[in-house]
């Protein structure tokens, strides 16, 4: 099986070559290889739930040059929604070709998500290194060491901590030095040739990602990421404010505990980079309002209830050593600006990378991380609002739910006529639940097969899997070698239908205050965790988000993370993110008429009006994934 | 003896009303009482070393208004200085009478200078209260609790501390409000009717002072003051300065200690003014250039050795909680600017309260204290140096030297035929040593009554009190209860002429430079704590002074702590302060042509040349410590 592989280099011109975008990589293959036996075999990081059966159709690749071998009658439909539409697992090598792997069709291993989008920003941190050689005190030039360094410099001012240790430091490099500056106050004096860091932070309610950047050249060199020390204090925003407004000391705790779990990706990240705390001068952090308020120790009480004042809005600066962070002594932290208590430096950040907010067209961005955010773009306007998507989302609030974590079902299909349940977990192990990716892609199979009807009932089909969990149906996923069974109960299915309706119902009444029609949308933008390992067209199948080609949905991965990143390294994007922040309205779903009926009619699947999901609904009839727009 | 006394409004009208200036008390006194009993007897504070005897001529008063009997032979001498001086012990109550009490004729119990001159600034602190009722957040007005209190407030900015309690701070108050804003930035939020406070510290290099002021109106409520906790790392700054440089841990260390002393002065301040250290939310430091830079933690090496350059020069402003100083936690805390590294914000501080830096005249400056300061103005010139006056003039490097605690000898004078010593001693218990002033009086005195020579040799002069110690002459002043002879020694002689050379020199040479000679001098300014508790007629006599009519020696006390105090409670102090420290020309004496020479000439009683000193110079000769300047 190893025979067909060579680098190109070193080809055989009668084997056809095999192209990768994006990652470029190129391989050698026989004629006639299945293409996934290709993938799978070199480490290229593609779905393969259902073992090459055609079932799943999450392999899914597009053909950008060359052609593969016919279609398959597995392929029937995916051919009827785009002729360079392709199953990796049905198509074989017939020739030259290049293809490539959409991020909907990618397995991520480590469940907190890292990765992201980078926009297009010119390259221009606060952060600036100055080599200067300066002139040394005589008794003609009676300027102290301060002013000495900060005329040379022409800055303004000087960090307390290094003016303390500044008149040993000047003598010993002997007034020739690196001089790192932040905006207009000098942070530090150093040797020649070392290279300042910073780092930008995305902090979630569940997951914090630390992205360590060298700002020289804007790389980043290395990504850590764990979950929110917060969690220990509620799972979501709400129980963490709650718990906020307890006791006094509480945001505090909360500051502590976020602090911590950042510390240590910083420490991890440095390490893992070769360079030391010190080196870091500048952190940017993005996340909810509710978590940029605890990381610095700020009340929430405000945001708790109506009219739900956030404590600030405009990006805050300070020093790291004010709250803890552990970076150079010197070093300064910011946040990203936030819109109103529930959109957040996140959003903000969304849009600044998705460039929504300087692209014509009319755009929809669904964050669906713990919370779930949703914003619409069309002309000048940018309308946002908030949802409590919550916990049936995460997997945490189901009968069988979890974590996106080790031994958690992440995806799920199932054969409509023997009711057989593909799935994997994360990690390949054991099955020990199901998350939410797990739980989108369980429900819409579950309706494909007509286990459950479009009012969200379990039907009276004939399988073993119908099983009664204290007293009430259930469908059974799997069983693992412990006994334990793991199901999706009528309960979880009415909880899930609150959740995608609340999504579904923020988005269409946005739709309707700006008047934009579904078919209008030039684009879907999808971030976050959730947002970003569901399958779009699952969702879609359950009506969690509007119905729309494929092509139109993009998968944008971290955000918040990615948006605090440009911050961090563009003076471009900052400034463009806090325009973002004064333009964009949030919207108060519940003050809009109709709100509650729209909420109501997208809790059927996918919709009670099923003029919003046409084709949708011809994919259920027919039984199949495979949604049709004729392209 | 009580019976002549009554208040003057039950006033029998056949007795004398006797005024007192500064402090504006009347008392009657029956015809012919001495002026010492009715002072002393009513506990008003003035010297009183020999015990009434006419021998010490300390109790100087002057007649403002009115007449005393007839001078004795005794005031013979103070006559022949000016008609209006006597000697409240020996002249007596015969009419009403207006007497003004000088600061040299006054006793100080407490041996740190905690007093001074207040100058006249118009009240205008940094820090401003502002009640304001802010609009109520609701659905329709979205801005954030920071926005809404700093848009109403006209600032620009909050402190992170405030902001973390703002949003249950502001709704407890309803809304309803008194804000602290210092420049532009809020501080506090609190309600209605509080106070706020601020604090001026004088950070001498032995002694530290607390002045509590309430912010409302610029009263000082309490003043406190201690011993500069730094001392067990060093008697004077070049000590301090010394051990800085020897670890890097070391100026850390330093700063705990003296920020360790100041918050123990605020926490005795606070309580004694019934209010809480989160009361007070700024405070302005003063101190020599070392003070201030050890306060803030940072490095002294650049003033350790030539060419002398300070770490920094301008007023320096930060958070009172990255010094450590426990006032509240948004507080600000600024030091006042210097002009080198050897003349600080104390001299700064000196020169403002002075009021030499707008008032036409020649001036000299000097400040005695733990080291020399020595200013000179003239036109729109200032010109400033120091000396390492040292420890000889503290007391603590002579035999039975001592600092000004209790049990220190601190006014002396000598009987001329008997040799008979008078002494007094801080807290009027058994003697244990002698301290600066004291043995500024015991060399003056010695000088008059013969027993050292000009050159500074001890005669041999007919008295038991000329004793033998280590092989070398000596006199002894005293004796105590334990038989410990304390006693000034040829080569205590010797280090005091070192020490006043040193004062001697600056002042002439920054005269020389200025080219102004002594007689053309409007006033000499004498601040610190050894130049307010000196004899300055013993100072002239032994030369460390120039010669002037003693009504042109002021004693002005605490300059540095009187400094903060008005850069605290007025704007227009702060922008004169800053424009001092531009202005001053700080001169290095070791650069001077013919410094060496000026100094050797210095160390004769009073001066090799004596010219400079012609009126001193016949009081010698007429063993009268009085100089006549034919007034």
């Amino acid at each position: 099986m190893k025979a067909y592989l060579f680098l190109v280099d070193v080809a055989d011109f009668q084997m056809p070559v095999v192209t990768i975008q994006p990652e470029g990589k190129r391989f050698l293959a026989s004629h006639g290889t299945s293409l996934i036996d290709i993938l799978v075999g070199e480490g290229v990081n593609i779905e393969n739930v259902c073992g090459g059966r055609g079932i799943c159709k999450k392999c899914i690749i597009e053909v950008v040059k060359g052609k593969l071998s016919e279609p398959t009658a597995r392929e029937y439909e995916l051919i009827m929604v785009s002729r360079k539409l392709r199953l990796a697992c049905q198509a074989k090598v017939v020739e030259d070709v290049v293809i490539k792997i959409p991020d909907s069709s990618r397995q991520f291993k480590g469940r907190i998500l890292e990765h992201g989008y980078i926009p297009d920003f010119t390259f221009s941190p606060s952060l600036k290194i100055v080599s200067i050689r300066l002139e040394e005190p005589s008794l003609k030039d009676q300027r102290s060491d301060m002013e000495r360094l900060v005329d040379a410099l022409k800055a303004r001012s000087i960090d307390i901590m290094l003016l303390r240790k500044l008149p040993s430091r000047l003598r010993k490099l002997d007034w020739d030095i690196d001089a790192i500056i932040h905006e207009d106050e000098v942070l530090d004096v150093r040797k020649h040739s070392v290279c300042p860091y910073g780092i930008a932070v995305d902090i979630g309610t569940t997951t914090v990602v630390v992205y360590l950047v060298r700002l020289s050249d804007g790389k980043m060199v290395s990504v850590k990421s764990d979950y929110n020390g917060q969690i220990i204090y509620g799972d979501d925003v709400i129980s963490r404010m709650t718990y906020a407004v307890q006791d006094s000391e509480n945001p505090g705790k909360l500051q502590k505990a976020v602090v911590s779990t950042i510390n240590k990706l910083i420490h991890e990240a440095v390490k893992e980079a070769g360079c030391d705390f010190s080196d870091v001068y500048e952190a940017v952090f993005s996340g909810n309002t509710a978590m940029l308020s605890l990381l610095l120790g700020i009340e929430t009480i405000g945001m708790a209830s109506a009219p739900f004042a956030p404590p600030f809005r405009s990006r805050l600066k300070l020093k790291a050593r004010e709250i803890g962070i552990e970076i150079n002594d010197s070093g300064v932290v910011s946040t990203l600006p936030v819109v109103s208590s529930y959109v957040g430096g996140d959003i903000i950040s969304d849009i600044l990378v998705s460039g929504i907010h300087k692209t014509d067209g009319n755009f929809l961005l669904i964050d669906l991380g713990t919370n779930g955010e949703v914003v619409l773009k069309k002309g000048g306007d940018i309308i946002a609002t908030s949802t409590a998507a919550g916990p049936a989302l995460e997997g945490a609030g189901l009968s069988s739910g979890m974590r996106g974590m080790e031994g958690a079902i992440e995806s799920v299909s199932i054969d409509g006529k023997t009711f057989e349940v593909y799935y994997r977990t994360i990690g390949g192990v054991e099955p020990r639940g199901i998350c939410g990716s797990g739980v989108v892609d369980a429900i819409a199979w579950m309706l494909l097969t007509g286990i459950i009807d479009k009012s969200g009932r379990i039907s009276e089909v004939e399988t073993e899997r119908i099983v009664d969990v204290n007293g009430e149906k259930a469908f059974l996923i799997a069983v693992n070698s412990q006994g334990r069974r793991i199901y999706i109960t009528q309960s979880d299915i009415r909880n899930f239908q609150l959740a995608k309706a609340a999504i579904f119902s923020a988005c269409i009444v946005l739709m309707r205050i700006a008047n934009v029609h579904p078919e209008e949308l030039s684009k879907i933008y999808l971030f976050g965790a959730f947002g970003n390992y569901i399958d779009p067209r699952s969702a879609m199948i359950t009506g969690m988000i509007p119905e729309a080609p494929l092509d139109k949905i993009v998968q944008m991965g971290n955000g918040s993370g990615y948006g605090a990143y440009v911050n961090l390294i563009s003076k471009k994007a900052r400034e463009e993110a806090d325009e973002i922040a004064r333009k964009v309205k949030a919207i108060e779903l519940n003050t809009v008429d109709g709100f509650q009926q729209e909420f109501i009619s997208a809790t059927h699947f996918p919709h009670s009006r099923l003029e919003l999901f046409p084709r949708v609904s011809k994919a259920i009839e027919r039984r199949s994934p495979m949604i049709d727009y004729g392209q």
